[in-house]
């Protein structure tokens, strides 16, 4: 059987290795990502995002629980950032997760951060996309930190969650940030902190004073107690799991799901076109030697980088300078 | 007088434009960032990183009036991230820092990251070029978040300050994701909050374990107390901005100066090759429909991603493929 049809038939071992190989750009798994493309686009993708101690994993175990409670298989895609220097995942902690290792309705999988050369985003999508032609019917990406990161889950996820805890300094600036407007549900974990109420009253006031059109989603904000309390946790993520499928329900019916189709398949595509055209010619500049040569040049001042990189466009592109 | 004389005289008003285009990918920048670039190299480039919060507009306030009163000149670059819809900067609470607008030794700029492209890293790039050639003795980067903005500061800079403060939640989850190799110098602020000293133990215990090869840098951990004490606020920060220089006169005395050198400008030829390879063929794509044709394919499941960008390689590439 073909790794295609493995993946289709939802074999772990093979997508499993199909990851493992996008993790580590290996060209085999290009052919298999073509070949399983046309079994895509029927989950629903979930991006989970928040600063770091905010609580994801506890979350997205919850979420686990209560989608399989409804006879729903899950994908879990756990984006660690990684040190650019040792290349290796460093959140090690999600072993509570792993209590759902044995059941063949949930795959779960992490991916780091390697290549300096922003191949995370396009990682990413591929691997949405194995989870998706599994046949998975919710896929959950956890991603951590308040940078670029976050936003690019933008490009993939029918349904951003937004995960902020009371107390943790200004939260409020964090959503000022640019994250304010990638939410699609805002969640409130830890709610039986201090605090709670108050970010609760802000976040409102913030989404009073935000422009949302006649009929158009406004996002709600769930909150979730401790997971220290099993029925009292059990419930708000219950009520958690209802949201996310009802906004997917509202992207249906408002036709905005093919609005956020075509966003993630630009943005796939200009991934693509990145690796595709950008990486060959730096390979040729890295095996003739010429790369370095050109830094020996920018050391010494005697060009500069625009130059140089001009000279190279002039050499290998064809048609459109 | 050309736009390079008038930078390199320290001309505020045409640095400024400069940026302003730099940011807006005005193709007129590059040609005068070509011109300056034999200027540049001469700064101390410092870059100040830490979540939303942590204080690190506060920060640089006290470090310009560190080192004007070391009558070093100062340029400040303040690095927003931006809201992938509205395209503005968020963050406009840096009002503390104007004080210094009529300091002609200090030069303050923010860039916002408007493009999705990752135009950003560019961006940063020549703005701090753009100080150096005007001459300023150190030039100040702020970036905000914890994702993958932050670990590029590392490609910029020559000395890199993460800032964490006590009760923020999981601190050390944040230094272990991937920021911990990037400090050479760690700042506790806000220092007289509980839990300083608890967060300085653990700080020295993380790094009492990481391997530090002989004669290297053990990244120091400056404690700064709160900006509403300012004598104290001025001690603990006129402690951090000799640590900064003890940093530089280190890189220089150890060699690693030269490899700092090298990484920065291995990163800025990688950045000026996206831009002189990929745009073209985008601009192309765009401009001919032939972008709009492709995305209706995949939408259509006619093709995918992978195999269109490979017909484009084909196409505008030679030499390389």
């Amino acid at each position: 059987m073909g790794i295609d049809k493995k993946i289709k038939a939802g074999d772990v071992r093979a997508a499993s290795r199909l990851i493992r190989d996008i993790e580590d750009s290996i060209p085999a798994a290009k052919v298999t990502i073509k070949s399983i493309f046309s079994l895509t686009g029927k989950a629903q993708v979930v991006g989970i995002t928040g600063s770091p101690g905010v609580g994801k994993s506890t979350l997205v175990d919850g979420l686990i629980e209560a989608s399989r409670k409804k006879e729903k298989t899950v994908g879990v895609l756990a984006v660690d950032p990684t040190s650019p220097f040792t290349g290796g995942a460093t959140l090690g902690d999600r072993i509570r997760m792993q209590r759902h290792a044995e059941d063949p309705g949930v795959f779960i999988r992490s991916l780091a951060t390697r290549g300096s050369l922003g191949g995370l985003s396009k990682a990413v999508g591929d691997a949405i996309h194995v989870m998706d032609a599994m046949g998975k019917d919710m896929v959950l990406v956890e991603t951590v930190g308040t940078g670029q990161q976050e936003v690019e889950i933008i490009h993939y996820a029918h349904t951003v969650l937004v995960i902020l805890v009371p107390g943790m300094g200004d939260e409020i600036q964090a959503i000022k940030a640019g994250i304010m407007e990638i939410a699609d549900i805002f969640v409130i974990n830890k709610a039986d902190r201090d605090g709670a109420s108050k970010l609760q009253r802000e976040l409102m006031a913030m989404l009073d004073m935000s422009r949302i059109a006649p009929g158009g989603w406004r996002p709600p904000v769930i909150t979730v107690g401790s997971s220290f309390k099993p029925d009292d946790f059990e419930k708000d993520v219950g009520r958690l799991s209802a949201t996310i499928l009802e906004h997917y329900e509202y992207l249906v019916k408002s036709n905005l799901i093919g609005d956020r189709l075509r966003r993630k398949t630009i943005h796939e595509l200009n991934e693509a076109l990145r690796s595709s055209i950008l990486e060959p010619v730096l390979r040729v500049l890295v095996s003739t030697g010429e790369l370095d040569r050109m830094v020996e040049r920018l050391l010494s001042k005697e060009s500069d980088p625009c130059s140089l990189a001009e000279e190279v466009a002039e050499k290998y592109l064809q048609g459109c300078i």
